[in-house]
């Protein structure tokens, strides 16, 4: 019988599984009452930076629904904030980094980190994380991809439009290109500490990679992703799964980018995903989870539609098609888990 | 020679063009300093309210770039207001609507409005336009298209993920039906006074309905779409232009609304569009916004690259893929007019 981690591996792996194995992005998180009595106490950088803390929430959603899977407690700007831009986040507002970059100069002045020494938290963590799990589940570590963290760096901050980040693509394109090259060169080694610390897969989160075209991406984002999946997989031999918000229009390049498994939005059709990406990759995904506001009736509903949707991929992970929504009934958690724990 | 009213009716209608007719989305607006002037000393629901003061600033972008059309300075949610919520505008923030309504009750207490008693200024603008535009430029009306304004009613403004307006449509979809039915009710008269008015042609605004997948929309949205479309083509002759952002996902969908045009967002490959879409529509779009923040020499290849990029489409109009931003410097929108101008 093949434990929840080894049916998770071998989704991703596109190997034969008796079960859809899954978990949700943000799992641990605003939603789920044991989450907010600890981060009432707590800032959310200072919970990101301890790792009993950070093991604790991790750990949280596990216990209440048993996901295959557990993901790191941390935040796609951790790597930011080690290459030497302040980082803030402030309540009921999207963080804030200062100084944005907005030239070569700018991103010239990067420094590179050193995981070991600059983000070693992250490792402890995931070792408490993996104390407590054992071998039964698997634990995912991440990072941001070179766009969604590129644009973070250039606008500032969260942005509506990236109209800041989008000028220094297109205006600027060796510019935009450098910023990228060394955000490769320092997240490779960041996501080998956090497999060396016990994650079993990565994800690579372009939160805002459905902003821009395909051939935008093709040109300006593939080699760069390209190149940090091949070399993770070479340093680590995890698998990685490749997220990608808004990516309708983005599917056949994303497949190129040798990642394992390709992550998806509701917007996406299963079958259509299954037909574009063919045999290159596993899927994870797709539940809206604006539908877990709706009726328990439609949640189970949509749960066991986006299931039916994905019988043909070569792998399925489900998930939800972006991260879970603070404010999201609990009851809407539990129906999906009762769901998926009866999937043969 | 035909005028640039007639080059612009001719591509919606998919005659053949002597040169691609164009007009930009939000052209009135915080870019200009001209509007801006307009603005310091008005409320902007004043200002849509002021015949005198929207046909002023309808008219500024025509004088200074000379678009083939100018688009009546208004806002989708006037016929909320009309049907009896209060809408309000707050400085820096999105619109506010009360009170939002969640539940059957709340939608059966909506009111039909009389356009011509409710919205007369709306028609009083557009003639006042007319009188300075006499035959040689046309002048575009519209409306919100009924998810996306269904959403402004359900979530009581904008939103960032929709979780009331979803969980209604997949919680309580006769309620979400009837909401679309009154709002079409009402949508099809109030295009036909902006016509009756002087408007030749409409546009059906789904700023939102990106946010839902191409099943969601063709079971939900397609029938309320498709009515809205065909009751107005019946009643006023205009063509009708359907415009959807973020629409990569719908646009075989969207093909079947019965829409003389379809405009799309530039998430979208012009190429791709056209196959898609094929003999079925003509086109409008697909200009990046935030490209008009980058060097001019990036703005006008763009905007090369997407004339080209529509060679083949059965009619094309050319505009941004979404509302030009606040910011957006005034060189830029110069070199597009002198692309536009230049284009054979």
């Amino acid at each position: 019988m093949p434990t929840p981690r080894e049916t998770f591996l071998s989704a991703l792996r596109r190997e034969p599984v008796a079960r859809t194995p899954w978990w949700i992005m943000r799992q641990a998180g605003r939603y789920l009452p044991e989450y907010r009595a600890v981060r009432g106490n707590h800032e959310f950088l200072a919970m990101v930076r301890d790792p009993a803390l950070a093991a604790e929430v991790t750990l949280q959603p596990i216990r209440r629904f048993g996901m295959d899977a557990a993901v790191i407690f941390s935040d796609i700007l951790v790597p930011c904030a080690a290459m030497g831009v302040e980082v803030r986040f402030e309540e009921g507002e999207g963080p804030k980094l200062a100084p944005a970059l907005r030239t070569r100069a700018d991103i010239e002045r990067l420094r590179d980190f050193d995981p070991r020494r600059d983000t070693a938290f992250l490792g402890e963590a995931i070792r408490r994380v993996r104390a407590e799990l054992g071998l039964e589940r698997a634990i995912i570590g991440f990072c941001g991809a070179p766009w969604t963290t590129a644009s973070y760096f250039v606008e500032g901050g969260t942005s509506r439009n990236f109209e800041h980040a989008k000028a220094l693509l297109h205006g600027d394109p060796a510019a935009f290109n450098l910023l990228c090259e060394r955000l490769v060169t320092n997240l490779v080694p960041y996501l080998a500490l956090q497999v060396e610390a016990g994650a079993d897969a990565v994800q690579v989160f372009d939160s805002w990679g459905g902003a821009l075209d395909a051939r935008t991406w093709r040109e300006h984002l593939l080699p760069h992703v390209a190149r940090l999946v091949r070399e993770t997989q070479a340093l680590t031999k995890a698998p990685v799964i490749l997220y990608v918000n808004g990516a309708s229009q983005l599917l056949e390049v994303l497949a190129e980018s040798g990642a394992d498994a390709i992550g998806i939005d509701w917007r996406v059709d299963p079958r259509e995903a299954v037909a574009r990406v063919g045999a290159r990759c596993a899927l994870q995904g797709n539940l809206d989870p604006s539908i877990l506001f709706a009726t328990p009736e439609a949640v189970e509903r949509e749960t066991r539609r986006v299931l039916a949707g994905f019988r043909e991929a070569p792998g399925h992970v489900f998930n939800l098609g972006s991260g879970i929504l603070p404010g999201t009934p609990v009851a809407s958690m539990e129906r999906i888990a009762g769901v998926l724990r009866g999937v043969a």
